[in-house]
């Protein structure tokens, strides 16, 4: 992603050897680049997300894993640091995708050379990201050029941040919009602010804004209205884990506007890498839905009118507050799945036909 | 409403001739008491807010007819008085309803007798409001009893705030809750936050709070999640404009938990007195959908850590916003209509059940 004319993605290795980052949980109110050298500050930036989207969080748990490795190579802490960052978040799949990948990797390597393999291995989850992205941008692209043919410009409604900082660059939902963009097709998005963490206000507004994409913030209830008008072509969001036969957990509030669009006959698609998507589940009631601090739900982090970051409560006083993470859209509610293979049913018969490789598996 | 174990309705005349109202505006940060003096005041007091709720918004505007006559009591002023009225906000029905009503009580009326018989009226109205929603209360009561005692604890949702402060006590979606609750009903209420002005989250929670109801504020977009977990028994909302066919026009985000509830089963009553009914609408598609201020998105007001009130920016920089405020809920998603005369179907045939002197009309 561009950001002031300069090229980013959302995390990288630096020449010294560190690994620095967009801090998630600053923007839009500042841009600031952070830097890792240690498993322990892996973690915790996964668990406060100042990394946060699904391809994002497994690249950043591999170079946990090899800082993890820089530190002592042995068996036991390779095992060690691949649970400790299991915990840190449940419910994205990417996250064991990637701490898997790192295992299989360094397992059958002598322990001397495991960190620089480690580093190696996390640089190729990246890269390979990136690749992955800008194919599931090329797939969704023609989704958005057919309606743009019949229409002119088109409306594309987004939920949460499925972009560039969700992932290493590109992003998943946000892919097909930039490649879009650049190819001159007139695309507007709608931004769902995404309550709690205001994730669509915060980085998919950001995100867009910084390339030049139209778009229009809208609160979480306004999109089932926008559907009924007519105002919305397509709605494109990521995913957090796709289980075998389809279903999809994302962002809380996903499937209230996956109901709208199938109320409304707008096409629902969900756009997401390989690695979310978890063979070994057939039941989505299985994915444990994140439960975070209430905190989240009670306040709230602004600019004020003089500038500053300020926290505000936003609930009466003494009032309790739940916050679910995320919620599971199931399959019969999806137009079509899109990945780096390309556009399929949302079914496992349809996952499969991009994937025949793993037939044979569960 | 009780609060601190005083007796308060939304809007009241006092002795002296003045109307007092609970700023809603300032809740649940201050309860501030306010005064309202001219028909100026009345109009500026519903469009900023400071009184919402269909049938508040209803009786603040008879009272502003009332210092109208006051000011000049001649017929052009009556017209005038009623015709800025009007102007206020689009979507609630209540309003027109209640102008009508003091057109009506007023027009046939000697000029100097006018003021006063205003003023008598905008009581009556107040008063039958009361009466219509604790009547409301006890036939919603029933459904809650119902679930009560098949399993005990009930768990509620509401979007908005269809409460004491929206009406002039009592409430229309609340009513049944705040009789539960005194009939010793083991209820618990699922808060929306209800964005972006909150009043789930301010008004809602603040008034469940003060009533000592157990409840918990969730963001908008929890609802259908909850929903699929089993985790709602009921959902009951208030209603801003209904049509003679049973659509809803209430608080944006309603139709979203109207789809949940039908794709999981969950019974979704819309609660409302007489009022609210326009007969003269048949396509909801003709009901203006009031468009607010993009700044109620953008910005959001709470409380600082060191208890200070602060209005905060939460979009990224240049994003623009829109701010729709209704949506509506199709009268096919309604399991049914609560009134002060019964429960009903969501359709012409059940609401003339209830309204049998209507069927001539349109």
């Amino acid at each position: 992603m561009k950001v002031d004319n300069k090229h980013y993605h959302s995390i990288w290795r630096e020449a010294s050897g560190d690994v620095s980052f967009i801090d998630q949980a600053q923007l839009p109110h500042s841009f600031e680049i952070k830097t890792l050298s240690t498993l322990a500050q892996a973690a915790t930036a996964i668990e406060q997300m100042n990394v946060r989207g699904a391809p994002c969080i497994g690249a950043t748990a591999a170079f946990g894993v090899a800082f993890a490795m820089q530190e002592d190579p042995s068996d036991p802490n390779l095992g060690a640091a691949i649970d400790r960052l299991k915990q840190t978040r449940p419910t994205a799949v990417n996250l064991f995708w990637a701490l898997e990948q790192m295992r299989t990797a360094l397992e059958s390597i002598a322990p001397a050379a495991r960190a620089e393999a480690a580093f190696k291995q996390a640089e190729v989850i990246c890269m390979d990201d990136i690749k992955t992205c800008k194919r599931i941008g090329e797939h969704g692209l023609s989704l958005i050029r057919e309606v743009a043919e019949k229409k002119g410009r088109v409306n594309v409604l987004t939920h949460c941040n499925a972009g560039a900082l969700a992932c290493v660059d590109w992003g998943t939902a946000l892919a097909p919009l930039y490649l879009a963009h650049e190819a001159g097709i007139d695309i507007h998005v709608w931004v769902d602010e995404t309550r709690p963490r205001n994730q669509g206000a915060f980085l998919t507004a950001w995100e867009l804004g910084a390339a030049g994409i139209p778009h229009t913030v809208i609160t979480d209830n306004a999109g089932g209205h926008l559907m009924q008008q007519g105002l919305v072509d397509l709605c494109i969001v990521g995913a957090d884990r796709t289980t075998r036969g389809g279903d999809v957990a994302n962002k809380i509030g996903t499937y209230l506007k996956a109901l709208a669009a199938m109320d409304n006959h707008v096409p629902f698609y969900v756009a997401f890498p390989f690695s979310t998507i978890d063979w070994d589940i057939r039941d989505s009631t299985q994915i444990i839905i994140e439960e975070r601090e209430a905190s989240e739900v009670t306040h709230v982090r602004g600019l004020t009118a003089r500038g500053q970051l300020e926290t505000v409560c936003i609930t009466a006083p003494g009032s309790p507050a739940a916050n679910y993470g995320f919620d599971i859209t199931p399959a019969r509610l999806i137009t079509g799945l899109i990945t780096e293979r390309g556009i399929t049913h949302a079914s496992e018969t349809g996952l499969l036909k991009l994937y025949p490789e793993r037939a044979h598996a569960n």
